[in-house]
């Protein structure tokens, strides 16, 4: 899965390239992301905001990728909200990791869009330093669209 | 002052460039910057909701920096939260907007911070399409820390 998640994103979004990040793990339990800080720095020498959030939902959004795929199903997914507390500045490389929500939240999530087409689920990122220190935290909401057969 | 925002951040910030971004108008009244979507595109060729996040976080912090800049004021500006609605997918070029909130907001961010060296704020802006179309809209918290003379 590591390897199909960072070829699609490095396929699809420039920006990803551009960020030059890469895929650390990818497994239904978890999606780990990580980017360099110089094409992600700001003017303070830290990480910019917009490459944190840009990470964390690229983590989230290729969780879900990966529990689609996993259950073989064919859907569209987009952000449609989110939101980033930023508590401390990256001064590293940049680690972003979306873990499985509980259980019930992706069974139900499997099912509405089994049933309807079109569900939708939160889902939370963490990024973190090159020491581990939870430098912002993410929640966004994606809807997942089944494309027609 | 758009001149100056333009290459402040195309020199500060390595993703603005990656964005090919840059600055349509800057004043006290509002900034609005525009970046083409080749470069911001996801896995629908619509924008990829980490570059609309960028440009909307981008179009917040160039006011406070042109806010700061004209009151000839040398601070550091973070942003500390932010959280976004995704609205509709941007087929177009990306457009954020971020217009000065009413005169009270601004002079209690500069009061305060010229008195306790430290201040925050709470920015909107907007994104839209090349037809005007609300596409996202952003609310960001943003704090100034004044640099010692």
């Amino acid at each position: 899965m590591k390897d199909a998640l960072q070829t699609y994103l490095t396929e699809a979004i420039p920006l990803y390239g551009a960020m030059q990040a890469s895929v650390e793990g990818a497994d239904t339990r978890s999606v780990a992301l990580i980017a360099p800080l110089a094409p992600n720095t700001n003017h303070q020498s830290t990480a910019f905001g917009g490459s944190v959030a840009s990470l964390a939902t690229l983590a989230c959004w290729g969780w879900l990728w990966v529990l689609l795929r996993d259950a073989g199903i064919d859907a569209r997914l987009v952000v449609s909200r989110s939101e980033i507390d930023y508590l401390k500045p990256v001064m590293t490389a940049l680690h972003a990791q979306c873990d499985a929500p509980d259980p019930i939240a992706p069974r139900a999530f499997l099912d509405g869009l089994a049933r309807k087409g079109r569900a939708r689920i939160e889902l939370d990122a963490m990024v973190t330093d090159d020491a581990g220190v939870v430098c912002a935290r993410f929640n966004g909401r994606f809807v997942a669209i089944k494309e027609p057969a």
